[in-house]
């Protein structure tokens, strides 16, 4: 394939019950929604990455697939990564703040890292992690190679 | 919150119950393997975003949550943006010849845009679409006010 198709992703999108409360409690932790945000999609650009939340019904249909109801875990998780462990204490304190359901007090994990989960109000997983083995770049990207 | 934690999503990561075959499955796909990778949990690093590949239920015990069974919609879906509707249709295409299953062939949508689904071999759910509304930048970035 030729190189401008190279395979990336550009957003995820979280299939949400309730988008005002879902899009408030993204806000409150610190994400910006685009400006071509509605009352029907949000959209939060990270950088790299846009996270999009979008009706669960509808993206079901959208994707021609049978809609079932979304509870406990799903098999996806996100991951935050922060410069140093502090950070990592810093972010899930402010997730907490935000109405973050914390899941996972930071601690230092078996794969050498220092992590933390939380989930938000309608049970997406987040894990804030520092990986002393894999550094951010300026933009806060990991170089991996 | 300082500038220096600002939300960003590093790592998407997919729960897999056939880490091999879902490796093999998305370097078909094109995708390549970080050196980080092992037999444990797989990295492809696309530019802004980290794809990781991890057994679903290590997943869930490091979250801490209780795992349940993965089928059918997860109400999570991740997109991969192309420049025109052609690349949609090559994209597709390519996928299909990967062994995705082909869930919504291409086509004009609601939104403006030319968009169609493809799901890898345990679920996960690809959007492959065309937004005349939203430029890419030159790293293939939506480029969202």
């Amino acid at each position: 394939m030729a190189d401008v198709v190279k395979p990336r992703i550009n957003i995820i999108t979280f299939g949400v019950k309730n988008l005002p409360m879902m899009r408030e409690f993204y806000e409150g932790l610190g994400l910006h929604a685009a400006s071509t945000s509605n009352d029907q999609i949000v959209f939060f650009n990270l950088s790299g990455v846009v996270l999009a939340l979008f009706d669960h019904q509808r993206l079901a249909e959208d994707a021609e697939v049978q809609h079932e109801p979304m509870q406990g875990y799903r098999g996806v998780t996100v991951a935050w990564n922060a410069h140093n462990q502090q950070q990592v204490d810093e972010i899930m304190g402010h997730a907490a703040k935000s109405g973050a359901k914390i899941l996972k007090a930071p601690k230092e994990v078996f794969w050498g890292g220092y992590s933390g989960y939380f989930a938000d109000p309608e049970n997406n997983l987040w894990e804030v992690a520092h990986n002393p083995l894999i550094p951010l770049d300026d933009e806060g990207r990991l170089l991996l190679s």
